[in-house]
């Protein structure tokens, strides 16, 4: 069947543009050897509770999952009860590109806060829980922080835990959108766990799609004991799947060596390198500082659709008119340099 | 990592313990050439728009989704509105293993009718629809067959043709929960399309990962006016995947060749070898008829909990306890001669 | 305005044919007294916890609704968690008349228990608990009952006392669906506390519409540890009212009185009057035995049609054909004859 | 029972602190003879279809339901499809004060539009729409005004005009949250038909509690032909009452007279008394325009406490401190006096 696969096209669109890493491959070709228990009874998500372990803490457990999407739903559902909130950043996945999934889903109210640069201020979610003071407002169950965030910035460690004691103060657990997480460890040059149950995170969506995987992301909690509310969570979201041994063989490809950090590194490097290409052009600014794998840029309008007919790249508008440039774990510094050319092409006109 | 994988294991405990067929595999190796669009814009998607057609009229479009509650939980929502609430077996699977997901996750209100051998018949689907007769019952809006059924056995094509006229005469849309729908077609010696679509059913849930993928199902609808509604719920039931090229070219493989037939005749064909040889022995007999590849067994508890240590089979109660074996796309005659030798050593004990 | 309201017509329909008792319209009027705070932080809901307390016990909370169905999805919802399920009879209000409200609004899934006269036996309810033992079930959350059941009959003592500790055992909350809770301690000679509280049942349904008021249940949580859960579930279903004084004036007046049970009472002995007199009738039976309000009947059609002309009874499938005829607080004998008038001549065609 | 009212406190805190109007009272005794129909089977539920016509045209249909929270989520769940949305004033009473309600008991997403001074721009709800465009986010399947707004002010009718037709050309239905619409319309000098369907608008949620009545808000559609769906939604979210009767009756003395406006303008002009009083004072300044029966404040913290602890009044952070002073139907001029009186005694203080 001839498909019409353009074998030399390259996205700039999202990280999930590219392919599954070779050694990813590898790992589920390896699982692919005659029967084993469906739905997590095989002996790949078992080993992969000890990587998870290494990473987030004795206690902590991970359970596959499908999407992104269904990582963050499955986790938020899990930890906030019905009838209760979840406080987020405006610009958060879950408000702006889940569709009705939090709401329609799980019954999920999200709160949102103002989040200029992606983060979210102390003062902007104290005063949001402030709000929620009576029984017409709706409990917050949860705060929600995207690391690295939408608008592909960082949350320093100090501003992570000023965060998480805040939620803590008022009886709120915290979950961390880690789709991207490894981008912001290697950028940081910290360890996921530190930046996330090491500062007392409650829940974590861990990527694994967005790094190299065909599939899969982790929800890891802290503690054990939230198990059952995840693992019904899970079921519920049609988000367990039966022949889990490829996800948990790809997760620990990924997550039991260097190779998540390696190829983070490598997407936020290209993003770096671009970034600081295109602000060479008078008429090109970044729309966001770059820190993990993103580049934002403000741009004139023939560049925006320079970038979208030639690497598939997105303009949106939070709320000024910006278009996104994202890096891959297989972004080649020849891939880098032709998105500096058309966007030379495009302002030459 | 040693992961503790015992290859020599046989499963029949479902037919998801077995992996992924080798032509499968290579055609997800195919496609894992460079970057393609997220989210089904890729040529894998495209084409697999072709192989939908074939099998279920040009009219038909199909969604792949991961796994098989998100199948049946986003063509259900798709078809029914808000309030309104789906026809089913008792045995359904979506009354009885998928957790709270279509109550929750989209808030259908399943009608249980009696399904002796797993069957619903037409008395009984118009009872319940008589019953639905003012505003304070749910108004149904699907009617919803399992074929195979959930206890192994088939509708006959007159059979699905009275349900259809009868679901269409009071309105109601009609899916097809054909997780099975293969071993279906292969027993009956008639298309996927002659058992559904052609026969008016509205959607239905396509299986794969038990038939050989490593994940996939597709939701089809036969009318693509429904599209909309479809991909809406499938995002936000977070069945969307963004690097759907994978799951295109393995349904691609599966569905677009013989491949499908083969697999589902071999798993049908294991299983009547298997009920064959059970039912020489006096104390086993059949729960139901064996029609597709699951075999359903009244027989002493021994044997029973030889087959759940063998083979991880299931003991259920419905009503009767009933022990199930199920044959996949891999069994082979070596492994149906070792269950025979287990019920043989149980029986003996 | 002309409304056409027919002063002399009676309904056996249903107990909310009726209207409100006298002394519940002038605790009304009483309470409409200049302004006091909105949704419940008024001196009626205040006195109302009293009244509470004296029926429940010390530790006793009541939560006003406005209606039956918003009285039971509160008092679920706030028992079970998300992704959960609830055990009921299959004949359950929950299960048959209540739209989609429980599913849709709540996200719960009903596990249905067969209950010939509409009482579950503790073999059923245990069966269907160990039926849910895997992730691929919903994890059950609450056990709940109907007293008096959908069919006009009652659990003794000792039957409630055996399904609360069995329910307990296995981890499940109680709920009482209590619509018509009075009418069943009126005909067993029992507090409203005996039959519940004082078991162990955990949350109450208490009905007060059925029984002499315009609007107005209450939802009973036996352990005000439970409070936070069922006002905020009361607040998402829209079941807070903002001048909560006059719901709470209404049930102070019934609640605080020997009020409902009379009113209980009387209803009650007019259904067995009803029953005594009906069956006198060769060609008519009682379905089940008149235990409350309700009188089930198994008679020819046209009795049914006649009933249903005459006074808007209704015709039901459950699973035998029946006619049901409720009486009403203010039902009198002369009612009660003129029943029985329409029935000889339906009979004498 | 001593219930401790204090009959001469006068509440500012919400127009719902007040009684009911006294012929609104006697309509609910007039209503309250012998049986009739139940659920709207009854002549006053008939009678006021005719009152529901004479506002908002021949083809209109009004469905009472019980709270303000539960006619809108009626009206929106009946408007939006499964995994739709619904765009809405930031400020919006569904965004801030109904619970979880729209997201958890029928899985709506609320898509946030600023509102300073409590109204949307067609620039705002334009640009919210166009970032609704691919399958990430929502579909947007209604917009939602409000009239009078959360903050007191009121849209021109070239206003409304406006939002309706941009909404009505991208496909979207058009809601009013019209709790207050009696104040709009008094003040606007227009019918409330002119307000709401003869704009095109299709569904209006109006209000009745809030001025003079004991419970009681009608869902009102402009097309008969959504009838079906307002009646599902309304029986699911538990808001269709048994003993209609009474709420219909209650809604046929407030519309089918001149109560509704009487009332209402009575309400605004004591707004604008209070306003006028209160702005003498050099500290105190109309956060926004009074344009119904709210006034809103900036003023010393003394006074927000002061007016709290004297008239039940609230503060609010939207986004600056504000004290919300609410007139109703029966706001005395003494009462305004009074509430100036404790203002003056606050900056004195």
């Amino acid at each position: 069947m001839h498909t019409r696969h353009e074998i030399g096209w390259r996205g700039f669109g999202s990280d999930n543009q590219s392919g599954v890493h070779p050694k990813v491959f590898d790992a589920m070709a390896r699982a692919n050897l005659g029967h084993v228990g469906g739905y997590g009874a095989d002996p790949y998500t078992a080993a992969l509770a000890d990587v998870v372990a290494q990473h987030f803490g004795a206690d902590a457990l991970g359970f596959p999952v499908f999407s992104g999407t269904g990582s963050n739903v499955v986790a938020l559902s899990a930890f906030a009860g019905r009838w209760q909130s979840v406080i987020c950043a405006e610009c958060a996945h879950i408000v702006t590109d889940e569709g009705a999934s939090p709401e329609q889903s799980a019954g999920l109210k999200l709160i949102q806060v103002p989040a200029p640069s992606g983060k979210m201020s102390p003062q902007d979610v104290a005063e949001a829980i402030s709000r929620l003071r009576t029984i017409h407002q709706s409990a917050p169950a949860v705060l929600s922080i995207s690391q690295s965030t939408e608008l592909g910035t960082l949350y320093r460690l100090d501003e992570l835990r000023v965060l998480v004691e805040l939620a803590h103060a008022h009886g709120l657990a915290v979950h961390l959108d880690g789709a991207r997480l490894p981008n912001a460890a290697a950028a940081l040059g910290l360890s996921m766990g530190a930046l996330s149950t090491e500062l007392g995170i409650d829940v974590v969506s861990l990527g694994g799609t967005k790094n190299g995987l065909m599939f899969g992301e982790v929800v890891v909690v802290a503690d054990s004991a939230a198990a059952p509310l995840v693992a019904r969570a899970r079921k519920g979201l049609a988000q367990l799947g039966s022949k889990q041994r490829f996800a948990a063989a790809q997760l620990i490809e990924l997550y039991g060596t260097a190779l998540w950090s390696e190829l983070a590194s490598h997407a936020n490097a290209q993003a770096a390198e671009l970034a600081a290409m295109l602000t060479r052009f008078d008429s090109v600014r970044l729309a966001y500082p770059v820190e993990a794998n993103a580049v934002f840029l403000h741009a004139p309008a023939a560049v925006g659709a320079a970038l979208a007919e030639g690497f598939g790249c997105q303009t949106f508008v939070v709320p000024e008119r910006v278009v996104r440039v994202m890096c891959s774990w297989d972004t080649t510094s020849d891939d880098v340099c032709a998105v500096v050319d058309v966007v030379a092409k495009a302002l030459a006109g």
